[in-house]
C-alpha cells in the first residue's frame, strides 16, 4: 500500500495537542501541509473534496484555540470534516477513506474520540452541540467549549432553526460557526442565501454598524439639541438596530463577522476572543469552497464536490471510457424521462431539496426552469409544497433520497397520503448506497412507507420499468401518492429510452419460469436472480423468478399463482427484512392460509457499514451467491428430508 | 337534537359571500354573535375553546375582504378555524364536531371547499400556502390570493422556516399571518417568542421606523453639510434598518404590524391594502387566547385550550366526580414515574416538544425545573438535542405524541439509533387517539419504529408495567435506546404506584392459560383481552393471554410455547396491521418454520376517522366483542371442518 507522505510539520501532528505546540506563525504552513496531503490522497482514492479544502484553516484555528476532545467539536453534515480526520490521529489510514471496512467518510463516534456525533445528514449539529452545552452546564463545567461548525446550505433545513430558537434563549456555552460557501452540493437558494449575500456586501450590517456609531459620534458635537435626538435615537437603534438588525441576533446569539475563513492567523484571534465570552454566540466565516486547488477553484464547484480520481498537476477529472456502451444511472433515467413526460403533460412539476444534480433534476432545471423546483435542504417543506401543488391539480414528481426521505416522513403522512393526492415521490438510493456508509443507506423506506394508507409503493428492476413506473404515475386514472424507489448506481439497460407502457398498478410480472422454488424479487436487486438461476440451472435446480414490482398493493393474483404452484418461496429485497417486502408476503399468506416454507432475503437487523454495493451485497448474502446458496439448502434440504423419510 | 340559536346577523351568514353582503358597521356584531355561538356550542360540547374565541375577529375580516374559496385560506393546526367552519356552511351542523361520525375538529378537505388543506399537526401551512400560490403563478391567476394563518408557537417548528427561505425567494402572492398570542397549547418557549415580545413593546421595529424618519426629517433642516450626511445614513438605513432589521425581512418578507387581532374593523383595511401589495408579506396580528369570555381570558390558558363541558355563565369546568377510584391517564403515571425515577437517578432528564401539559412532563418541570426541558414545537430537534445529551452520558426521556414524532423519524434513525444512544422515547397517544381524528392517531409507530436496528420497542398493558419499562429503561445495563408507547387516556388500575420492578429485555408474559386458541397482545388493548377471553369460556372456548410487551426484541422464547402448543393464533394490536407487531410473529414463524393458522387483528390499511376511542375500536373490530367473534370463527371453523371431514 503506497504511504502518503505528510509535510514536515504535519508530520509532527499526531493530534492536536502536537498541532497546540506550534507557534501561530507555523499555522499557514500547517494549512498548506494539511491541503496538500488532502489533494494528494483523494486525487487519488477519490472521496468529497471541495467542501474539506474549504475548512482547512478553520479546522486548524478550531484545534489550535480549543482543548479538543474536551471542548466539544461537532461537524455538521461532515463530508468537510477530511482535515479534523487527518490532524486527530487517523493522517496514516486516511487513504483508506470510504473504502470496505476503513475510515468513514463522515465523523464517527466509534472512531474517534475527537468524533463527538455521527453525521452524514445535514442540520444536526446546532442541536447536537446544544445538548451538550446543557450536558456541560448541568456537570458544572462553564468552561467547556461546544462548537457546531455549520454550512450556510445546511443553516436552511428546519432543524437547524428549531436548534437556534431553543439555543438563543439558554445561556450555554455555544459556538456556531457559520461556514459560508453560498453552497450545498449545488448552488444555495433561498432568501436566507440572499439575505447571507447583503450582510457580506457593501451595505452590510456591520458597514452600517460602523457609520450609525459614526454618525452619533459626529452629530453629538452640534450642541444639546440635537444630543437629545441623537440620545433618543441612539436607543432606538442600539436596542433595534444593532439587536434585531441581524437574523441571528434576533434569534438571541450574538453575532460576529463576517470573517475570510482563509486566514487562519486572524480566525486563531477571534476564536481565541470568543472563547471568553459567555453564551450562544455564531461566527460568520466566509470561505471557497476548493479553496486553494486552482482547478477547483475556478471549476464548477458541484462538480468539485466529489470528483472521484483527478490527476493533481493537471486537475483533469480521470473519467474511464467504458469500451462497450454501458447502462445509465437510474437518476439520469429519471432526470431524462421527467422532461419528456412533463413536455406531454403540463401538470407536471419537479422538485428537489437541494439536490438537482444528485438527482438529475437539474436536466428539468434547465429544460423548464419555471416547473422546476430547488426548493434548498427543506425536505419537510419539499414535501408539503408539493402536497399544496397537488391540491391545485399540478402532478408534482418529488425527487427525495430514500435515506433523506426519513426527515419528511410526518408530511408523506400528514400532508400527501392522508388528503389522497396525486405526488409522487421518487426515492433515489434506496437500498444500501455504497461508499456514503450507514447514514446514506436508503434500508428502510419500504418498511415505513408500506404501512401508509392510500400510498402506492414500487421499486422498477430496469430502467425501462423505472419510465414506464413514471409514466403510470403521472396518469390523471392514478391519482394517488405514488412512491418510485430505485438505487444509486448504474442500471442494466444501454438501450434505455423505450417507448412508455402503462403498467397495471398492483401487478407484478413472472420474469422467468421454474419447479423447483419461486424467487419474489423487489426492484433492481432483482438482476442479481437472472444471475442465480442460470447459477441454480447449472446445479439441477429450476428457479422461477416474479419481479413484484409493486409492495403495495401487492399482486394478489401473482401470489396466488406463486403460493399454488410453490412450496419454497424466496423473497428477495434491498431493504430490511423486518416489515419490508418479504412481510407483506407474509401477510398474504396468513390472510390467505398458505403454508409454504419462506426464506426471505434482504438487509439484516443492523447497520451496515459503507463499502462498494456489491460488497455490502455480499456481507448481507443478497449477492447472486447468496441468493443461490439459500435457494440451494431450500431445495436439497427437501430432497435431503425425503431421502431420510 | 338540540339546536343552537345564532344571533340575527350571524343566522344570515351561510356562506362567506352572505358576510359580504354586510356593511363594515356591522362586522362587530357579527364578531359578538359569533363568539357566542361558539360559547353557546363548545360549552355543552367540548371541544377546542380559546384558540377559536381569540381569532374571531380575524376570521371575519379574512372571509370579508378575501374572496374565499377562490383566494385560498390554509390555517396552521387547526383547531382555530371553529369559527371559519360556522361561516363556511356548517353553523347547523357544527355541534356534531369532533363526535363520531360529524364534524372533523380540524379544517379537512373532504368537508368543505373552504377547507383548502387538511390540517392538525403544526406548522404546515405556509408550504402549503406557498404551493397554492406558486400553482396560481403557473396558471397565470395573478389576482388570486394565498392566505396562511400560523400562530407564534407554530412559527417556531422548522418546516415553517423552510418554507419561509424559500417563501421569500419567491415572487408570489403569498400572505402570512402570524396570529401571535404567545402560547401553544402551553405558554411559548424560545428566541422567537422573546424576539416577538420584543417587537411588540416600547422600542419595537415600527416605532424606530418611525423615529428614524422623523430625525431624518428634522435633520435635514440643518443645512447642506448635514444633509449629506443624513443621505449616507438614509441609505444604509434604509436598506439595512428596513430590510433586516426584522427576522421576517430578513427572510425577504415585507412586514406588516404589529397590528390589534381584535379590531375586526382596522384588520379590515388594513388586509384590504395588503391585497394590493403583491410578494411574499407577513401580517402580525396580536391576539389573546379565549378573549371575549371572561373566565377563559382570566383563567389558565392551558386550561382553557380544550377545558371539555362547562357552565357558561360561570365558567366552571365541569368535571365529573367518580364515585369509586379512577385509574389514572397513562400520561400523569409517566409524569410523577419520571419525577421518581429522576430523584434516584440524577442522569434523567425529561424533554418535550411544547407539550408539558399534555405529556404531563409538566409535573417534573415544576419539581425539577433544571432537568426538564420544553423545546417548543420542534420534534426534531427535541430528538436530536437528547442525541446531544445522551452523549454526555445522560438519559433523556424525550415524550412526543405518537403521531408527532412522525416529524423526527429522521432523527431517531440517524442520530439516535445509528449512534446507539440511550434515549428513551415516550410515544403518548400510541393508538387511535379518539376525537382528535387521522390526523392524531398514533397508527403506525410499531410498523415504522421495529424496522430501526438498535431500538428496543415496548408498550405496557397497564400503569404498572408502564412503570417498569420507564425503570427498565433508564438502567445503565439497559443502555440502548429504547421506545415505550402507550394511549391517550385512562389505564385500568386506580392504585398504580406500584414498587419498581426491572423487566427483562424482549420477554413477554402469559397472562391467562387456555387450549383451544392463544391471543398475542401488545400493550393497553391487551385489557379487551381479558374480557374476550371471559365471554369466550361462557361459549366453551378456553383461550390463552399472552403480553408480548416488547415487539423488538420480541420474545422468542415465549412464541416457540405459543407455536409449539397452539396452531390457532390472534395477534392483537392497536396500530397498523401492515408492518405490526403481527407482522413481526408472522416473520418469527417464518424463520423457524411454524404453520400455524395467525389472523392478525390491528387498524386496517386506512385513514379512520373521529370519534370515541371504543367507538372507533369497534369500527376495526379489535373491541371484546371482535375478538371473540374472530376467536369462536377460527375455533369453531376448526370444528365445522372436523365435524364435515
Amino acid at each position: 500500500m503506497k504511504e502518503y507522505k505528510a509535510g514536515v510539520l504535519l508530520e509532527k501532528i499526531n493530534t492536536p495537542s502536537d498541532l497546540r505546540k506550534l507557534s501561530e506563525e507555523e499555522l499557514p504552513q500547517v494549512c498548506e501541509e494539511l491541503r496538500q496531503f488532502i489533494i494528494d490522497v483523494v486525487s487519488e482514492k477519490g472521496g468529497h473534496f471541495g467542501a474539506s479544502l474549504g475548512v482547512v484553516e478553520l479546522t486548524v484555528a478550531i484545534h489550535y484555540i480549543f482543548n479538543t476532545p474536551y471542548d466539544q467539536l461537532v461537524w455538521d453534515v461532515g463530508h468537510q470534516a477530511y482535515g479534523h480526520k487527518i490532524l486527530t490521529g487517523r493522517r496514516k489510514i486516511f487513504h483508506t477513506n470510504r473504502i470496505y471496512k476503513g475510515l468513514s467518510g463522515f465523523p464517527k463516534r466509534s472512531e474517534s474520540e475527537y468524533d463527538t456525533f455521527g453525521v452524514g445528514h445535514s442540520s444536526t449539529s446546532i442541536s447536537a452541540a446544544l445538548g451538550m452545552a446543557f450536558a456541560s452546564k448541568l456537570n458544572k463545567q462553564s468552561e467547556r467549549q461546544h462548537i457546531a461548525v455549520i454550512g450556510d446550505g445546511a443553516m436552511t433545513a428546519g432543524l437547524a432553526f428549531e436548534a437556534l430558537n431553543h439555543g438563543g434563549a439558554a445561556n450555554t456555552n455555544l459556538l456556531v460557526i457559520l461556514n459560508d460557501n453560498c453552497m450545498s452540493i449545488d448552488p444555495n437558494v433561498g432568501a436566507l442565501k440572499e439575505y447571507l449575500a447583503d450582510i457580506t456586501t457593501s451595505h452590510t450590517y456591520n458597514k452600517l454598524k460602523e457609520e450609525v456609531w459614526h454618525l452619533l459620534g459626529r452629530f453629538s458635537h452640534f450642541g444639546p439639541n440635537i444630543q437629545a435626538i441623537v440620545q433618543k435615537v441612539e436607543n432606538s437603534v442600539k436596542s433595534a438596530v444593532l439587536k434585531q438588525g441581524n437574523l441571528f441576533e434576533a434569534m438571541n446569539f450574538r453575532y460576529f463577522g463576517p470573517i475570510d475563513g482563509h486566514d487562519v492567523n486572524h480566525m486563531v484571534k477571534v476564536l481565541n476572543d470568543l472563547k471568553d465570552i459567555p453564551g450562544p454566540k455564531i461566527l460568520h466565516c466566509i470561505t471557497k469552497k476548493g479553496k486553494g486547488y486552482q482547478p477547483a477553484e475556478e471549476g464548477d464547484p458541484t462538480q468539485w464536490h466529489a470528483p472521484g480520481v483527478f490527476n493533481k498537476d493537471t486537475g483533469e477529472i480521470i473519467k474511464v471510457i467504458p469500451k462497450s456502451p454501458q447502462a445509465p444511472k437510474y437518476q439520469d433515467v429519471f432526470g431524462h424521462t421527467i422532461v419528456e413526460l412533463a413536455e406531454k403533460n403540463e401538470k407536471i412539476l419537479g422538485i428537489t431539496p437541494a439536490m438537482p444534480s444528485g438527482s438529475s433534476l437539474n436536466i428539468m432545471m434547465q429544460a423548464m426552469p419555471n416547473r422546476a423546483f430547488d426548493v434548498g435542504i427543506a425536505e419537510q417543506h419539499a414535501v408539503t409544497f408539493s402536497a399544496g401543488l397537488a391540491t391545485q391539480g399540478f402532478v408534482p414528481f418529488c425527487n427525495i433520497y430514500s435515506s433523506f426521505i426519513q426527515r419528511a416522513y410526518d408530511q408523506i403522512i400528514h400532508d400527501v397520503a392522508l388528503q389522497n393526492l396525486h405526488v409522487v415521490f421518487c426515492l433515489d438510493r434506496a437500498g444500501l448506497a455504497g461508499a456514503d456508509g450507514p447514514t446514506h443507506h436508503g434500508a428502510y423506506d419500504i418498511a415505513f412507507m408500506r404501512c401508509i394508507p392510500n400510498l402506492i409503493v414500487s421499486a422498477p428492476l430496469n430502467e425501462e420499468e423505472l419510465r414506464n413506473l413514471m409514466y403510470t404515475a403521472q396518469l390523471e386514472s392514478t391519482k394517488a401518492p405514488f412512491v418510485i424507489r430505485y438505487p444509486r448506481g448504474e442500471g442494466v439497460m444501454p438501450n434505455w429510452k423505450t417507448p412508455f407502457k402503462k403498467i397495471t398498478l398492483g401487478t407484478g410480472r413472472r420474469v422467468a419460469n421454474g419447479n423447483d422454488i419461486a424467487i419474489l424479487s423487489i426492484g433492481h436487486i432483482g438482476n442479481y436472480v437472472t444471475k442465480a438461476i442460470e447459477k441454480l440451472k447449472q446445479e439441477g435446480i429450476s428457479a422461477a423468478h416474479y419481479d413484484m414490482r409493486f409492495v403495495k398493493p401487492i399482486d394478489e393474483v401473482l401470489l396466488h399463482e406463486v403460493f399454488g404452484k410453490f412450496n419454497k418461496v424466496i423473497t428477495l429485497e434491498d431493504g430490511c427484512l423486518m416489515g419490508g417486502m418479504g412481510s407483506a408476503v407474509l401477510e398474504f399468506m396468513a390472510i390467505n392460509g398458505y403454508h409454504a416454507q419462506v426464506k426471505m432475503m434482504g438487509l439484516p437487523d443492523k447497520y451496515i457499514e459503507h463499502g462498494s454495493q456489491i460488497e455490502l451485497h455480499t456481507e448481507c448474502g443478497i449477492h447472486p451467491g447468496g441468493i443461490v446458496l439459500t435457494a440451494k439448502e431450500m431445495v436439497e434440504g427437501e430432497i435431503n428430508k425425503q431421502a431420510s423419510a
